[in-house]
């Protein structure tokens, strides 16, 4: 049943009204093919939040995205507002000319039925998943740094007249409930008491004391939150994990935008970095006698590394041939004798963003850990005691990350911190 | 003539169609007292943007301030949205409850004549008169310290829920146009070639060619630049120098808001600060014979101390009663060791805001010299020698502010860099 402040046209979707409301659209109804008797539905959706349907014709596939009123996980007592389909799609047409064919095409949106008619993925699986399996994708690091960097410095002042940017923060403001969740299960619940909390028990217990003890950590997290409300650096995706994204060998999309709003860059480079991260930490719960995962790791390792490099690098060539934009623009720096304070300042911008990205990356690290929404990464380690122990290791990276930045001046210095806080 | 887009309902008003405005409106014909036909009326508007009447009655006095489609100094060239009065009306209503007596009571809003009607400020004068003329204000440092502490904590993350704050953020982020003239006319003409920059010339030519050829000058401004376009810790007033804020010996009040937006509160800060600084580099250029001014220089570094020193101990009293946001939450910081803490970390707040305010101070002190709207603490100085004397060395000032701020740790330090930056 609908919440109330459901809209009436509003009606929850399943595999057997799917095919008539496709039907209903002649372009995707062409897309597909056929009659819509004849088409295939299948509801595959895993994420916390939604309805999802895979609708085959015989001659293509599309993707059905449906906003459910309450958080799937929870069950109806926890309502959520329909509303953050529309911040979906908002996210996609916004981001998509920048990005090209990192995201899948969107054919529709039915603003009553809250629903995203959009490019079925397929082989893709989600890279969460196959980060468990040990797949390698050679393109992954690269993608992602090279999307956040597209997304990103498109949507910034660095490339747009400021107005285009305030039209885009008074749009995506209004995703509040999604914008609270963040709030309450990133930067708060973790560090203090919550029914809400969970971790790996009684394994665990006495490093979750500690860090609820933690007042340096504390301060450092909520820093971090304080740069989450205030910083409106760029649109963001919001939610940019693993399990985010979806991948061939070849091929990179990134999906489930719903928690898009002007944030900082950080957030969305820090999401990924650090599910990297607690993949890297999960590979022993995932070792067999057959592989090790070493050499895996070592693979996540050039991934971190080629993200950030790719995010780096595509940010400030994007830069040269685009800076129309309020912020150090060109007009400021026309003599040939600015040409070094420039480019210095734009390696400053650069090198807070990697800073940003670190600190984040922690926190979105911790609350996996001992908040509320956990990662498969972790628990489908069967051993509670391993699981315990790859968590540890994760947590005291994390720690470190937060309350010892300094110690970090590059990514390498990332790789190179990682094996030194393995619990044995 | 209206703009085109203006609505047609919009009429300007003179001071013979206000008296049939006011006495349409019953409770403010109410405080007028008598008969329209009695009442005197004054246009006033001494401003860049707006008309002003002073209207009269037996009973009493209101303030009428309309909003032009144009900007006023500018002629009809330049237009302007009438919206902007309606920003003007809502930060008041924003911040009425934190600032209380601080700001002019509003009386009425007409949403189509873009029109405020409020209190009459009497025997009030506009500060940066009185500072011209030599007088003290003896709560006025105080007062508007208080003033940003309390209009910016009870807006920011600190002290309310953030979908409170997401609200005004989406709100005023529609102040494009006036975002737009800051943008402009503070962080990017006065560092290049525009139209629009003036300054005292022949005498500061060489002076402004070296600020425009300064790269590492350049860049501090336009990180204050990215800071006012990404920061939004709370809503600021935008455009809080010494001609915003009216003025008794006893009573202080803050008008003119309607640049108002959510951004970095030092934008603020550094407005008022950076408004007595020029005050104190313009007063040789008031000097006589009677009075060199030395000791009213003192004053105003007594406000400046006073000033900061309010501002920091309001906001930290306040933030230790009213800390129901969700940045550095209470409910993180429930143990006995985590006071300390805790602590440092608000500490750490207004030290950045500090750091903050110096540099945005500095801006608005060269974009009064040398960019489009200049003050008239030095332009009403006849001898255009002297008068590049005082602005040479405020600009010196600002500079150092700028691209030295660690030369800075405290408001004493400040005061103490001043005299040093005196040219003869």
């Amino acid at each position: 049943m609908p919440e109330a402040g459901t809209p009436s046209s509003y009606r929850i979707l399943d595999t057997a009204s799917v095919p008539a409301f496709i039907a209903s659209l002649p372009e995707v109804h062409a897309r597909l093919g056929g009659q819509a008797r004849g088409w295939q539905v299948r509801e595959v959706g895993d994420g916390n939040l939604n309805l999802v349907f895979i609708v085959e014709g015989p001659s293509g596939s599309v993707c059905v995205k449906q906003a459910l009123p309450y958080v799937r996980v929870a069950g109806s007592s926890w309502p959520m507002t329909l509303e953050r389909a529309c911040f979906e799609v908002s996210y996609y047409r916004a981001v998509a000319s920048a990005v090209g064919r990192l995201i899948p095409k969107v054919y529709h949106y039915d603003p009553e039925l809250y629903c995203i008619v959009m490019e079925c993925l397929a082989p893709h699986v989600i890279l969460r998943r196959g980060l468990i399996l040990g797949q390698r994708y050679r393109n992954v690091g690269r993608d992602i740094g090279e999307y956040i960097a597209r997304a990103s410095f498109f949507t910034s002042d660095f490339a747009r007249p400021c107005e285009q940017k305030l039209e885009g923060i008074a749009l995506f403001a209004r995703n509040k409930e999604l914008i609270r969740i963040t709030v309450d299960l990133v930067f708060c619940d973790p560090y203090r008491a919550s029914a809400r909390n969970r971790h790996t028990a009684p394994q665990l217990d006495e490093i979750v004391a500690d860090l609820r003890g933690d007042g340096a950590l504390k301060v450092a997290a909520a820093r971090f939150g304080e740069k989450f409300l205030n910083e409106a650096q760029a649109l963001v995706h919001g939610d940019l994990h693993s399990g985010s994204v979806m991948v061939t060998e070849e091929d990179t999309r990134v999906i489930d935008p719903e928690f898009a709003f002007y944030g900082p860059v950080g957030f969305d480079l820090g999401a990924f970095l650090g599910n990297l991260l607690l993949s890297w930490y999960s590979q022993p719960g995932h070792a067999t006698r057959a592989d090790d995962r070493v050499g895996y790791q070592r693979w996540i390792l050039e991934q971190v590394e080629l993200f950030w490099q790719s995010f780096r690098s595509c940010f400030l060539a994007l830069w040269a041939d685009n800076a129309q934009g309020d912020v150090l623009p060109a007009s400021m720096f026309t003599r040939p004798e600015d040409a070094g304070a420039l480019e210095s300042a734009r390696g400053a911008v650069l090198d807070r963003l990697f800073t940003d990205m670190l600190g984040f990356a922690a926190c979105k690290m911790i609350r996996r850990i001992v908040g509320f929404a956990h990662v498969i990464d972790f628990d489908w380690i069967q051993d509670s005691d391993l699981r315990a122990r790859c968590e540890g290791s994760a947590l005291a990276m994390a720690r470190t990350l937060l309350t010892h930045p300094a110690q970090f001046h590059s990514i390498q210095d990332v790789a190179d911190a990682l094996p030194r806080m393995l619990r044995q």
